[in-house]
């Protein structure tokens, strides 16, 4: 991804780049490979740094950890106040407010970028999320949109806010990819096991609801890797591939992060978790030996193809809307401000989750930037109240049928969650007040109270609360 | 409950207890309730450790956090080789293998104990889960079994294994208390709005459930919460009780260090966010304003109560196995021999989670230590099975009927997924070799492969997977 960024950032009117790697084969590979790109070969960071005109930019690209670590520290010692340190990995974004805390205390910018769009998206224009000071921003800045995916003319880049929020963006980005991808997942298996369609035929409907509301990158690419031949069987490709999902951090740390902040993202994490549960074959092959028989596929309607769609678009809704309630809540916790329309804004073209979709999210922000959850904004409360009844007719047909919808299923009750009248946490509240004498508020008057349990059940008021 | 497990202590026979707190007048206080316990009250820790008979044992009951540490750090600078610090409090388990290696490096033994069972259990009996040194539990192991709960003749308390090993089954003790919990609750929420039970005619049905295999101290006292009528307002309790469950952070922590492990505990998961979700009534509040009508509630057949049992069932042993599957893999990591049965013998009693249904996990590892997931443990596989189908009437009724189920649809899901043939993760996978060359395993022979899809489509044996 290094080296198409730097690609990326050559073939830029007026950019010059030089390039640095620990291998200086690799270097020079790169330069034997791209001569149109004029790069400015060093093979020591000693000459990379003195080849910079000031002040002096860097963008790293390592794997994140210790050997993040081990090359801003030696920029660190050549750079002067005033330069930039860009780290273009997917750090963790605490990571990057310790790094930024340490280098800014020199004078240098150390600005940590989210960059998504995978390879292809590094060459040709990704989506780009930077952090640190306003600052350093008015120096960068014009050099990331100068790279950035454009949509409508506007560049895929804005200033996240201080010091880690754009790897916190980033890594929530990550998150809502992983649930739109497990979404996407679910839907082609309902279509392929309870509707009984081929890979192929599932292609031609996701190349059809890429013309509608569900438009995005994910899908188009959904429709390419289905209609895929295995050159070598003959198969549809998506049954030559083993079913077991890896993954990397970030889908962890979205939901990790989120339990931190008491932000309910259930529907990335069920998407991380299914991956977990493809990865453990040593369980999957017991108890598929140990089953007897798997449910009969329940009897569908005729409208079952669009249920599926209207329930993914729910669905999606759902996670997004969860994501973003990740973003305002870590903004608050860490005292970034940030614009999540402007984030809606950049995540339209460059990165993975690009889509139409977006536009929807800009608007609900520009609507009420305040709005409690992207539920209740008008457009979505109407998309989702359309598709609801679908929605409830395909989570109902797979549990019938056996087909596993840990997405669909959970975004479905975190709606009724929050559409509920009264949740059964009251429930939970008079169980850990009988057990734990947690205490409970009531919903009559204030106060926090606690029931004599063991004593004769009467309620005495508690001044202080271990709720 | 530290006043509750001194009281215990005191309570048996050759026991003689010194207490000894910050605040000198709660310890007067303490020992003015309490003359019959005959404790040894010191006002400076320096009298309180000069108080002890060597080998000294001190065990530290205080909010975990930097309370624990001060305390910690006071004992040890006052205790000699090998008198013994067993921190009682849940602490996080991170916290106590540093500890533990700090303190252990002065001769000083260093012992992290779950403890669970609350303020009651704690004065009655309650399931205790050590770590810390064999040679420790010499000493320990006699003084914790005397105030342990006992079950069959058996005292609740083992040796977990070192350092960590207690506090991180403890934690993971209440990870499941969660997921239980919270399916109690679901179970609630379906017979008061499905089947329109009263609160009264629930817990009816909870006293009947827990005469059978659901039998339980939190099915137990979900009858007696139910069964509760407001004084004030004559009103079923259940019905006056604010419905934003709370937390403390072990559910939390239970499900962030499972995502580090890979574990998929989805119903953990699930029961945590769904206190989160309740939590939340300023997105709550504008979803119901913001929805016109809810769903009708599904016609259901003459057996739903019962289904509604099974799929309570099916469900717990869903959430259990996703728990023991965490304890083998944090055993796995931190290097500790935990006896899976030996934990859930000691948690027949005592703690929260005590049920019958423990005796059939120690049957199940005594059957086969090595088990890869307690669902294909034959009774379990058997049980499963014949609740299956009013498993999934459950949960398509809920869907139907827009009552939530987070709990309920994530385990079925999860016992889906681990059942399947093939699991759309293969799409998954699929994807993300397309937009990050992130390669993928085949089915029909070994390797690591990558499609060219941004080139003429052919596949390629990759050297390194960067999977």
């Amino acid at each position: 991804m290094g080296s198409n960024l730097a690609r990326n950032l050559a073939s830029r009117e007026g950019n010059t780049v030089a390039v640095y790697n620990r291998s200086y084969v690799r270097t020079q590979t790169l330069m034997t490979e791209h001569p149109e790109a004029g790069f400015v070969a060093s093979e020591t960071i000693e000459d990379f740094v003195a080849s910079l005109s000031r002040p002096r930019t860097a963008i790293i690209m390592v794997q994140a950890g210790k050997g993040t670590d081990a090359v801003i520290s030696q920029l660190a010692e050549l750079f002067e106040p005033g330069d930039i340190i860009v780290d273009g990995g997917n750090a963790d974004f605490h990571d990057t407010i310790r790094r930024e805390k340490a280098i800014s205390a020199t004078g240098i910018n150390f600005v940590g970028a989210g960059i998504s769009g995978g390879e292809e998206g590094a060459l040709k224009g990704p989506s780009i999320m930077p952090g640190g000071s306003a600052l350093a921003y008015e120096t960068l800045g014009p050099i990331l949109e100068s790279i950035a995916a454009v949509v409508d003319g506007v560049p895929c880049v804005t200033h996240i806010g201080t010091d880690g929020a754009g790897h916190f963006v980033k890594m929530v980005h990550n998150g809502i990819e992983y649930a739109d991808m497990q979404l996407i997942a679910e839907a082609y298996d309902l279509l392929r096991h309870v509707t009984g369609h081929s890979p192929a035929a599932i292609a031609d409907v996701f190349t059809e609801w890429n013309k509608g509301d569900l438009e995005s990158y994910l899908i188009e690419i959904t429709a390419e890797v289905l209609r895929q031949v295995d050159a070598e069987t003959g198969l549809p490709f998506i049954d030559i591939v083993l079913d077991e999902a890896g993954s990397k951090g970030t889908g962890v740390w979205t939901v990790q992060n989120a339990l931190d902040l008491g932000v309910p993202v259930a529907g990335i994490a069920e998407a991380v978790f299914a991956r977990a549960v493809s990865s453990h074959p040593e369980q999957r092959g017991p108890v598929r030996a140990s089953i007897s028989a798997r449910p009969e596929i329940a009897v569908v309607g005729h409208t079952f193809v669009d249920d599926v769609r209207q329930a993914l678009y729910a669905s999606k809704v759902v996670a997004y809307a969860q994501g973003f309630d990740e973003i305002i809540a870590g903004a608050a916790k860490y005292n970034w401000s940030i614009d999540k329309g402007a984030v809606a804004t950049i995540w339209r073209g460059g990165c993975i989750i690009r889509a139409q979709f977006l536009n929807r999210i800009v608007d609900a922000y520009a609507n009420d930037p305040s709005i409690p959850t992207l539920l209740v904004d008008p457009f979505f409360a109407a998309a989702v109240a359309s598709g609801e009844s679908a929605w409830r007719r395909v989570v109902s047909t797979a549990a019938l049928s056996g087909i596993p919808v840990p997405g669909f299923a959970s975004a479905l009750s975190y709606f009724d969650s929050l559409a509920a009248e009264r949740l059964p946490a009251a429930l939970v509240q008079g169980q850990r007040d009988f057990f734990g004498a947690h205490t409970y508020k009531r919903v009559d008057k204030p106060g926090v109270f606690h029931t004599l349990w063991s004593g004769d059940r009467t309620e005495i008021a508690t001044e202080a609360s271990t709720h």
